[in-house]
């Protein structure tokens, strides 16, 4: 067995402590003769495990005691209608940031069900930046705000949280426990967690316990946070296997020092990535440079028609998935909190190679 | 390890065999140097354990060319809404079956979104039986008829596919694949996995192809099964493990001869089971002979202060999660596909032994 080094968006790269601690008990977990995933989610066993990852999620966060946490199916997807659903309240109204491909699906899906106005968008410029404070055009009254800290695809990151009168939103799929975030600033977080938590098919979302039980009529009963909420995030059957895995992955970032070393990891990480892509000749990389994301790096070669060879080539070093998404082309290294820093280097070693033989 | 005989009613036990060969692959998928979970579900490698996995279950159930199977998440308690909300059509109306808990909370559901009727309770028996075709008060002009082929809490199974002139819905979670079906005879088909099927997560629906484009307006894009026919289940990021885990439950089932070799096993399992209750004084199953489940053999103790003692032997006898749902109290085997036929046997011996002690 060899393990490569995994620049996936999503489902991206878990730690391999955390596989091997899987792999272990995959068919019996502590002894007890069965799986973790062939017990009831009611089981006294299965609860502990979700109780720990909660608590663990909560330390790491410094989630506030007001806040909170479930975990959900459907991925951020879901959430676009049931942020609206939820929290549009009775004016109807709620005002979105437009910064990139995800942010855009959020306000189309929004659309559906009020009254959403673009408080901001750098659609104008490609995307490359992300507005700053004085450009939000923001409502008074609204229900919330809503933004994508971190944009995965195009890798535009806002470099503040912005001020806001009403309840802040946010889609942190892509950076969520990446670097700290004051929870309190927030009235919803919420993250697909198949970048920077576990595996895909499990969702969290931290929310404000005074936004809880707002939700219209007539809706799924399954689309109600309170419900959810009030249930333990045991309204149904949750993802267990994955609830328990990425309970796994909040241990191992405690044991790496929680978010604060982790984040220190990850600038070092982006920082030398994009040292060596700006002064390179040979790729390049377009976002603004205050708004550059420390969890994707998207990049271009001088020349497309080289994409081909670049990416075979990295496959052969045993650097995988670095295909920029089919919407942009181009390259993109996701660097989430499981890809090692030595990943990087490597990344960077062959890139360098690429360029003396292709420059 | 020792993996211990495991009767739970969901999540359920898993093939030790598909349990192996998820362990052996997990860090290291086919040689790729990564997890199938921590893969792209739209790179070539998921794209094909995806595509083989909806093949096997089309070989294993004969599913009709004209059926979508849909990989979705949420549960089957998240179609007790999308159920009604695309398939009440025009008339806003549907007939519902009543045999026990999970049919009632699909009616409980449904009738947040339009006309509900209850064709037939069987209530006024303590859901102790099926109701027969005749007593089946069908409506003339309803969008649908529902049904739960199977009672997981109550072990009430109907003996035969009602006959409807509107397309006729199942929630078979907890006998998919237990038996032979003619899926030709539905409308739309849908199970949570953690049964027979793999971990919990994930939600198979098989839908007729002249169902999809109903869906009420002003619903979550989320809840429209055409959009995700039209994406082959990847409106959003599906949850990949699952659906891997449940292509290697299925690749498992035709090594084991197809359903029809399973439903001989299944059908000796229940027989010695019931058998044995029936034999016994000290046992008793109280639902009606042709309405027996196969999958969930509900029973109760002649005196149930002693159920503690014999869950706690039981327990240490290697015979795990016999304790009867929270709503019905007793004890309940759950003997799905992967518990093996050993474990019958094991569990009647406990029992025989346990009623000799304590007769």
């Amino acid at each position: 067995m060899t393990r490569k080094f995994n620049f996936s968006a999503g489902p991206a790269g878990l730690p391999d402590e955390v596989l091997a601690q899987a792999q272990a008990e995959l068919l019996d977990w502590h002894s007890k003769g069965l799986s973790i995933m062939e017990m009831s989610h009611r089981s006294k066993e299965f609860v502990s495990v979700a109780e720990q990852a909660e608590q663990d999620l909560r330390d790491l966060m410094a989630i506030p005691e007001n806040y909170k946490v479930l975990f959900l199916q459907g991925g951020a997807t879901s959430q676009f209608s049931m942020l609206p659903i939820n929290l549009l309240g009775t004016s109807g109204k709620a005002d979105y940031i437009h910064t990139g491909v995800w942010s855009g699906k959020a306000i189309k899906e929004a659309q559906r069900f009020g009254d959403i106005h673009i408080a901001a968008s750098t659609e104008h410029n490609n995307f490359f930046s992300a507005p700053a404070q004085s450009e939000l055009q923001l409502r008074e009254g609204v229900g919330y705000v809503h933004y994508a800290p971190n944009e995965t695809i195009g890798g535009v990151a806002f470099d503040y949280i912005p001020e806001t009168d009403a309840p802040l939103v946010a889609d942190y799929s892509s950076s969520i426990l990446s670097e700290p975030v004051d929870v309190s600033k927030f009235g919803v977080i919420y993250a697909g967690a198949q970048k920077n938590i576990g595996p895909a098919g499990l969702t969290l979302v931290i929310i404000r316990e005074d936004l809880l039980g707002q939700v219209m009529p007539d809706m799924p009963s399954m689309y109600d946070y309170k419900l959810h909420a009030d249930n333990g995030s045991m309204l149904n059957t949750p993802p267990t296997f994955g609830w328990y895995l990425s309970g796994l992955v909040f241990q191992w970032l405690k044991q790496q020092g929680g978010v604060e070393a982790i984040a220190e990891v990850n600038r070092r990480k982006a920082a030398k990535l994009y040292s060596f892509i700006d002064a390179s000749g040979f790729y390049a990389n377009p976002v603004a440079i205050n708004n550059r994301s420390i969890m994707n790096v998207p990049f271009t070669l001088a020349d497309s028609a080289l994409d081909k060879a670049f990416l075979a080539q990295a496959d052969d070093a045993g650097l995988l998935n670095l295909k920029g998404h089919r919407s942009v082309g181009g390259m993109r290294a996701s660097i989430y909190n499981a890809v090692p820093e030595a990943a990087v280097d490597a990344l960077i070693d062959f890139m360098a190679q690429f360029e003396r033989q292709n420059g």
